[in-house]
């Protein structure tokens, strides 16, 4: 048992084969459920006050009367870090409406949420992945249209994570209505002939990336040329270069997309330098 | 203790309190879950083989290496009703793709699926409901584009719900692209001038309903005309009737849309026709 994690459940730490929740809790029963994945490098926490921020921002968006203390929630995360001896890796947080009978309308505001962490270890910073560059395909957009809302309803991402992976690819792009919307699991980037990076701007369509934040801040500290704006997949296909940006892959290239090669099928330079910039940032 | 229900948690029958499941339940954290409704009258299960057959093809949509035995659900639906003394009421079952780290790739396919059910009593053949008739608002349909998969990704039709009881309604009716396509958990229907039933032919924009292929069966049964094609909020306005149907409210009646009267308000002769063919059906 000395190998297993240790997981945060309700104000308990507890071993994880003993990380349990109610059958009737509502993020089992309707995906009435809210998370965040915060990376840690070097047993440090990367941008929680953002995570934090969208987590509130979710909660608002739907009406959970759950209470979103940064201080508490902090204390958890460093404290599973620290059990768990996680010097690169993750921290997921899920936070639910809580345990009732199973009804469609909202259990009573008194009903306790459910508020459950883990940790994952994970080689965030040298990940092979960032010198291959990753293999796309373009799928249907067919998920709900609060994609802003972080809710666990994250069976059509797995699922065309899954067809990806039978395609022979790493992930895949979602289109809707002939537009790029982002990655299954991250918002999606695509640089022009001129060296503009062009990337969906914030709607209900796309889930507002704390990474995507800082990365287009970076990317206008170092002068670069930022669009956001809808992209076809035509278009990205003769991109000079791509990427998808997210909390756990940082600026992750994408290197052919239908199996096009975007410009010479290598990483490109730019996805490159925004990825450097990135990670120097964290370290500083 | 005495007054828990007693509910099945993979092969064990625990009191409500003990029901748990991991954390790592992919039900839990991806809404990699499906479920089924059946409704008991007199003790006994209704159209229970439907909803087994329909539990297959979800299980079939979603590539979920879970085995359907009908004959052991069936068993397990019989022990609970009569554990937990079910005269009228429900048995709720929620199959998942079961609990493994979590990654939006499906986990091997020896992993175990999650089996849950439980019982809910409630009054559904002497519903107060089907006297008085139901008032409906119109809200647009956000939901994923595979409804025809009966997963628990249920978190708009409960905030759909919601928004429904705030507008002083019982439920909301879903629009897409200008037609109606269902209310929230359940189909929808109207009666045209000349007498004709109209709801929404079947395809991945709604559930196909058990008690749909029920009801209207024994519509053409008896003498009656269906048409299985999209209408507008403004053509159920100007309809004769509406109603909806599902597993748990059989024919239910809907006297108003957006606060406008359906007919004269009150309860429509068809629809209280087919609920009666309907209850008598289920007595034979």
């Amino acid at each position: 048992m000395s190998e297993e994690r240790i997981v945060y459940v309700n104000g308990n730490y507890v071993p994880e084969s003993e990380a349990t929740v109610s059958v009737f809790d509502r993020g089992f029963l309707f995906a009435d459920a809210v998370y965040e994945v915060t990376a840690v490098v070097g047993g440090k926490l990367i941008d929680f006050d953002g995570h934090v921020t969208r987590l509130k921002r979710s909660v608002a968006e739907l009406s959970m009367p759950a209470e979103v203390d940064e201080a508490k929630l902090r204390g958890i995360h460093e404290e599973l870090v620290s059990r768990n001896d996680i010097d690169e890796g993750l921290v997921y947080l899920q936070l639910t409406r809580g345990a009732a009978d199973r009804d469609f309308l909202y259990p009573d505001t008194s009903t306790t949420p459910t508020l459950v962490l883990f940790t994952q270890k994970k080689a965030v910073v040298e990940n092979p992945a960032a010198e291959r560059g990753m293999a796309v395909v373009s799928l249907p957009d067919l998920r709900w249209d609060r994609r802003d809302i972080k809710t666990v309803q994250l069976l059509y991402p797995s699922m065309a994570k899954m067809e990806a992976k039978a395609q022979g690819a790493d992930d895949a792009w979602l289109v809707e209505d002939g537009m790029v919307t982002e990655a299954t699991s991250a918002n999606a980037y695509i640089v022009t002939g001129d060296g503009t990076i062009v990337t969906r701007g914030l709607s209900n369509a796309i889930l507002h990336g704390i990474t995507r934040r800082a990365v287009l801040a970076l990317a206008e500290e170092a002068g670069l040329k930022v669009e956001e704006r809808g992209f076809t997949i035509d278009e990205a296909k003769a991109a000079r270069e791509a990427f998808v940006t997210s909390a756990s892959a940082f600026v992750m290239p994408v290197v052919s997309i239908d199996g096009a090669k975007i410009g010479d099928g290598s990483v490109g330079p730019l996805a490159r330098r925004l990825r450097g910039i990135y990670l120097e940032a964290l370290a500083a």
